[in-house]
């Protein structure tokens, strides 16, 4: 990836909007895929996208808007797409370009539901591109700070070097701060594995559990992610770098993350599905519990956390007793 | 220390009323200092603290309250303080009784300033008490919620495992789960350092830093205690335990936290004196910073946060530009 490749982000949410504020800031021409032109044609006369992220002022003469995905993927040679988990196959499905030749980047926090793979394994199994083309774009970021401009800090993960850096270049600003790293495997599962956790608090809050508890949760989280990403991925990496801990941070002490909320309803004594209804939508962290569950099964570990929130979400365990017992386990 | 050993809470703070609090669930007699008579009348009579934790219902038949610390001394083995450092020694001052063949333990979060030790070694070198004798009590755990009677995680550190293992069993509940360790160094440093990073979250938050900052100041405060640990006593620990990251967070993350809400102040644009003023007291952490920065000068190390929080309230920098000069340190 040279500095001279075209950059274009796919999806129309506030992660996608932020994103393409961050590399507006940097590049003449952002290209940008969403399906909806209604949106697309609001954001060309007001500046901002309409449903997600609207306090982002965007810098509209620079973007390069369409919601014809083929002509998006053959114009631009560097995709960013940050669409949730949960749709990515289908809009996927709309591309008849081969998708082979692009370097990739996940902006994507979650597991592909069809096939149960984090987003970087996803691309490489089922669009054939080589490792060294895939990248994690992760946080600790919640994009409505990006949108009021302050200072935020992102990973960019990718095995190729010069990749990593040539995106961190692209993202950077006054303030936004990137580091690189080549842990794609290790960084998309904290992404992933951190909405559970974020799950975990909000059901604990639900409950009637107080901050000494919640700290004490993030305390055990952070050592469970630790030793289910060394299951997984084995290599050097320091578990407390913000791309792990600093995003477990953000989301599970963070009122206002979707997951947490889903976790909330559900210790309030919502059932699961009443929970997706009021929320009308799906945490992320809903499959990532559901795949990491399976992982843990195959890999093995020692994995208390992601086994309560799995025992409440998908064998209708009661959430008061999974936590009573799971209290026992942590220390 | 056998369980039959008579223990005694000195202090009448709200950390001390919660320590009570916790032992009159098992023992029939709990001892309890405190300087103000008043307070003890009002205790035996009300059930509950006047001034410190109110919340906090007391069996005031189990205990035994006075205002002669000499007696107290006298007539219980187990001495566990609870007084703020800033005021420790003043207290001990009045005591004339030797408390070297006592076992002690420290409830106490910072430095005693007359001597500039944590209170672990100030015990050790000022009154000839074997670190064998010596342990730490420590959170993560807001005094508040155990007054709620909300779940809360203690960890107690003695190099004599005996004396861990009984002081754990006497403040063991439902709500209370207790864990042991020989750490009492780390421990203690750790409760001392989370104040400094609870000031520099404070500042943060005072100069208009959002929750993505936060988190990435919390991933480094975490590793940068991890290295100034290790410089002062070397030892294998698991800095992600509740003891050290629980710690952390629960006061890095809180409103509450006076040291937070001191560093909030230095930020919105206080002086360091006026702040202390506002308050009418003196947060720990102020003293903790000088501290740290001289056993930094001495042991070396890169401790940039506690740089950035030294040259504030001592070195009269403004806040703004430290943390501008911090921000490029941190990742």
């Amino acid at each position: 990836m040279s500095e001279h490749k075209k950059i274009a982000v796919f999806g129309g949410g506030s992660w996608a909007t932020a994103i393409v504020k961050m590399l507006t800031e940097n590049l003449d021409t952002v290209g940008w895929y969403m399906r909806n032109e209604q949106a697309i044609e609001h954001i060309k006369k007001n500046f901002h996208n309409p449903k997600y992220l609207r306090s982002a002022e965007l810098k509209a003469s620079q973007l390069d808007l369409s919601s014809d995905i083929n002509k998006m993927i053959t114009n631009y040679d560097v995709l960013i797409f940050a669409i949730p988990s949960a749709f990515l196959t289908q809009e996927l499905e709309k591309a008849t370009i081969s998708l082979t030749n692009k370097i990739v980047f996940s902006a994507i926090k979650g597991i592909v539901p069809e096939t149960g793979l984090i987003v970087g394994e996803h691309f490489h199994q089922e669009y054939n591109i080589p490792f060294q083309n895939i990248g994690v774009i992760t946080g600790p970021c919640h994009a409505e700070e990006v949108a009021m401009e302050r200072l935020s800090y992102l990973t960019v993960a990718c095995q190729n070097e010069q990749n990593a850096k040539d995106m961190a270049k692209a993202l950077e600003s006054w303030y936004i701060n990137v580091k690189t790293s080549d842990d794609i495997i290790g960084t998309e599962y904290a992404a992933m594995l951190k909405n559970i956790y974020a799950i975990a608090a909000g059901i604990a809050h639900g409950l009637g559990y107080g901050d000494n508890f919640q700290s004490v949760l993030m305390s055990n989280a952070i050592r469970e992610m630790k030793r289910f990403i060394k299951k997984v991925h084995k290599m050097k990496r320091n578990i407390n770098n913000s791309a792990y801990l600093g995003d477990l941070l953000v989301t599970g002490y963070s009122t206002f993350s979707r997951n947490r909320q889903f976790g909330n309803m559900i210790g309030k004594g919502y059932t699961v599905k009443s929970a997706q209804i009021e929320m009308s939508m799906i945490a992320e962290g809903y499959y990532a519990t559901k795949s990491a569950y399976k992982i843990q099964q195959e890999k093995g570990g020692k994995t208390p956390i992601i086994q309560a929130v799995y025992n409440i979400l998908y064998d209708d365990k009661d959430p008061k007793k999974e936590f009573k017992k799971l209290t026992v386990k942590l220390d």
